[in-house]
């Protein structure tokens, strides 16, 4: 067994990575960090059974994590984690870090989005971007990988191949998404409190949202010119799940970008491209690690559109940082990872 | 028009007393108090247009709105409404309180329940416990009025007549009810977060809710001997609506009994005794100001249910404040208050 | 009172119609229709309360209706209801129909739309496009009113001042819309089950919804030229509400366009434009006949974003219905009709 | 690997059942069978991937089935799964019954419940209850298996070992259940809509359900004497969960009795009794084999409170299906069955 920190256990991504990491046949959780929880087991606080039931939370000391175990998940705000991969690298421990601290390489675009100063910059050059169907090879050979954000995860995997292979206009992208509740976090705020998300619906930081930039320093690599992306994301009265409709112009025929990205993602595990004609829906993907996307034209108007589902704290989160610790410790990336969904 | 005041506005209380005041024909809000909001609209944070869009929040000063207003309603916490009727009362303003201060009739069983100690008690006399079809009369003479809580006026309302008629057994009372979250009130709290309240579902303070009381001093006032009620809440995934599922054993047959209750609320505009082997639903009540609740008997196991449903939001707090509010001012109870529901 | 006729009353919109003139002071709902239902009360089918609760049900006998009331809501599904309004319309009963069929000028549009012959196309003539922010004058003189569909009234409200006075771009509109389940009707169907829509999103009828037509029809009439609209509508697991999120490019600075629209809309009861920086959200319209929208821009992508709320059974249907009923009795267009929300 | 087939794979309980296989090391399904579905796959029909998705509905052919699986799960209906089980027995094929044919030892009781006539009621006396914590032994012996009903499941495993100790009383029982609506099976009915559900909350089938007789047989077999059980089933508006509520009398202390019932589970995997004074709640066994309880007392009323969570769809049908599978193989009895809980 390989033995595994998660560094801030106690939000919604820690959580997920316990329940997906209790299926887990080499990676072993023997420490979980929270400040707030020191001493009180999994069991108690959360309720969980099983193999994690009596793991107790400890308070998060690097230092000494890095003396008994061999990967870390950081699932720290981001800004927090930062100051942590350092001390787990120089032990030889390798690390995934689910905040946005090593998703970028352009360290002024992070710190303008995220309004922090980054403590370990030179890491960027080392950190690798997580997106597991782009970036297998980088991976494997990583220390450091910083793990997508689960917005970027459903934008870019239907994307990046059909802007490196130039099927679409890199003009003119509109991202509409729309994301279930758990993406917020674990958060005590009268906005996420059940009787004010429940049968509402309303968009948040149009126009500015810190997942922007991210999308767009990707997608821009690959196209070798800047692209621009407009992005509305939305809060949906649901726990879990990310629906990105995706407005772009399609350059060949509709078939044919539906042919290239079908044979571009046909052995990758956790991605689907759906038969033209089909629709996919959160239920699919849930509890899942899969992300599915489906493409549809309106010729009339010229228009292109693309929907991407996945499961927001798994291929969005949780789930795509095991995969990546997978491929990092040389396993095949769908290691104890799930498939099938919860249809209801 | 006649006057009014809601002290302690910004809850959801008083936001429903708001909605449903905006269709009232006689009473008009001229001031709503809340200690965060001051100088702020309804229509800037709670999104409310019409007519009370731009009423704007004031400190609760209630020497100033005894000035200014004919009626109050407070919608402050239990221990904060006793300290302020007092002044309301000498400047001829009618009272009616949300909270749990003026419930009682034994000082010693409010304080017990609520662990505060009672700073009027003496106007625990001229209280009526504003369970407006019960007290009809008392409460056109009143002045103060303790609106019943929510539990217990969906338990009160079928349990009354059949306690004083002598139809049920007086021991053996079993009530399992379920409320929508906004009973809880405005909570910035994780267990009372979307993702920890959606999808679930649990009991809270079994054998230990500050309604049990309330019940129990209602039902031994009409018995004339103490009556002992089991009470276990349960919280709902859904924003408004109480059912309570209520076991006892009936003295008389099914029909006899259903008959008497049936007559019993005939006259009265928002209680309706469903017929024989129909079911109430929340949906049935929502938005509005109904109690309805039907008797069903399994007699093979001498096993009398009651089902009684209501919208905790209205008639189990501000609607009947307005039917409470319409009698003290000697206007039809149902004034303003409406009967169709939301069916969806 | 004025007698009025709803014909199929036993759908959302039918139940929405009740519920909203049990508080009209004016119209008397004297008959409702359902073929299924014939002899049965709404309180018991239902379990309304109130005004309507013994109203029965009756056969749809149009000649019969006619000679009871003075005005008639057909809702009825599209194509079923063109037959309906000629003998109505003969006996100077005013006609307001809930589908799609007295909609369009363009008969040929709506053929191909709905794949229907149409049976009174020379009553195209007369029947007046229900929006009533838009038709004001015209529908105050109309005996027949196509009530608009629910996606296009909440995207039709902010865009037709602007294009009118030529604030936006003609090309290149997208409009991604989610709406509550209820839009789709009473249906039992495994698809919009409980099961199979709660927890879960999806987008449906991609580049090929009915209502795109409608938007185009009336968006090209105030522009002059023909102008084509991107719509992808989306099902929420909610009972009620429809958010647009509309990309737009807008022609003048964001202030000066939202300047325009507040000035455009200041004086009419049901559409508020929010202040700038300001989200809407569908609890602040629920069970209310508002329309709601905010302007936003992304400046540095060159994307006007216009995001529009309402509740798709009362603005978005039986709300704007009676709206429209009041104009065509000379009453104030907002008589009885709701405007503050059901908060939680 | 040990090949398995499921009749009737297309409700819910068959594609939890394959959602659950999918994880599964040893049992390998090979065959599902859908009238409905027939050629049509796992992947285009319910959007599965992994493991399963390419699988396609086939006729439920039993013979066929029988020549090809060593397993069989039936999910057909009550009333369907009689005849089907005797062709597989007699080729040596293991049975397990989701429905309630092989529930019952008095086969009066069950023809009484089910208004049917058994057609197989000899094979009543080799078929075994498939309760695993109660009959493990006989279940691993056994050929047959009635897999029991979902809400007996959460009534019996805290009731069996009370009951045969003699610590409550056997007269008084009073289950107050709650279900997500999953437990209605796949229905295309108005009733179970997604809008006459969602923020609804009703009783069904008070006093009459068929899960009172099943519960009463087997309390009554351990008691010696006759138990009756008043039984109020409820729809929670949510997908998944059963939360029963159970009304008993203590005949020894709550920490004697309290600490029997851990001991008596302390070595079942997935039966938890617990902390005194610790709530459970349906998110902590979503997704899950587990059943938890936690006993109350109310010591005041002289009444015992007995609350028991579990996932309808796992431990309540195909999880606990699977664990009696697994004993019927001598497997151990939690294999490739999850414990730890999709907490959002």
């Amino acid at each position: 067994m390989i033995p595994i920190a998660i560094v801030g256990a106690s939000g919604y991504t820690g959580l997920e990575l316990l329940r997906l990491l209790s299926e887990h046949p080499l990676f072993q959780v023997v420490a979980i960090t929270s400040r707030e929880l020191i001493g009180k087991s999994l069991g108690e606080v959360y309720g969980f059974s099983g193999r994690y039931r009596d793991l107790r939370f400890e308070a998060p000391d690097v230092e000494r994590l890095a003396g008994k175990v061999k990967g870390v998940f950081l699932c720290v705000p981001s800004g927090s984690a930062h100051e942590m991969a350092r001390p787990l690298l120089e032990r030889e421990v390798k690390v995934i870090d689910l905040s946005a601290d090593f998703r970028f390489k352009n360290v002024k675009v992070y710190e303008a989005t995220y309004k922090l100063t980054h403590q370990a910059s030179d890491l960027l050059d080392i950190a690798v971007y997580g997106l597991a169907e782009i970036y297998a090879e980088e991976i494997k050979r990583a220390s450091l990988v910083g793990n997508p954000g689960c917005y970027p995860t459903s934008v870019l995997l239907p994307l990046i191949p059909l802007i490196k292979e130039g099927l679409i206009e890199e003009e003119g992208i509109i991202v509409d998404s729309k994301s279930g509740t758990s993406g917020a976090g674990r958060k005590a705020e009268n906005y996420y409190s059940f009787c004010e998300v429940n049968e509402d619906f309303k968009a948040y930081k149009v126009a500015g949202h810190r997942h922007t930039p991210e999308m767009e320093e990707k997608l821009s690599h690959f196209s070798g010119r800047e692209i621009k992306v407009v992005f509305t994301p939305h809060l949906l009265p649901i726990n879990r799940g990310i629906l990105s409709t995706i407005y772009v112009r399609f350059r060949r025929p509709l078939r044919e970008v539906h042919a290239f990205l079908e044979s571009f993602y046909r052995e990758r595990p956790f991605v689907e491209v759906l038969p033209l004609g089909t629709y996919p829906r959160l239920s699919e993907v849930r509890g899942t690690n899969m992300c599915k996307f489906a493409l549809f034209e309106d010729k009339e108007r010229n228009q292109g559109i693309i929907i991407s589902v996945l499961d927001n704290l798994v291929k969005g989160a949780s789930g795509q940082a095991i995969q990546n610790m997978n491929l990092m410790f040389g396993l095949p990336e769908d290691l104890g990872l799930p498939k099938s969904p919860l249809f209801v």
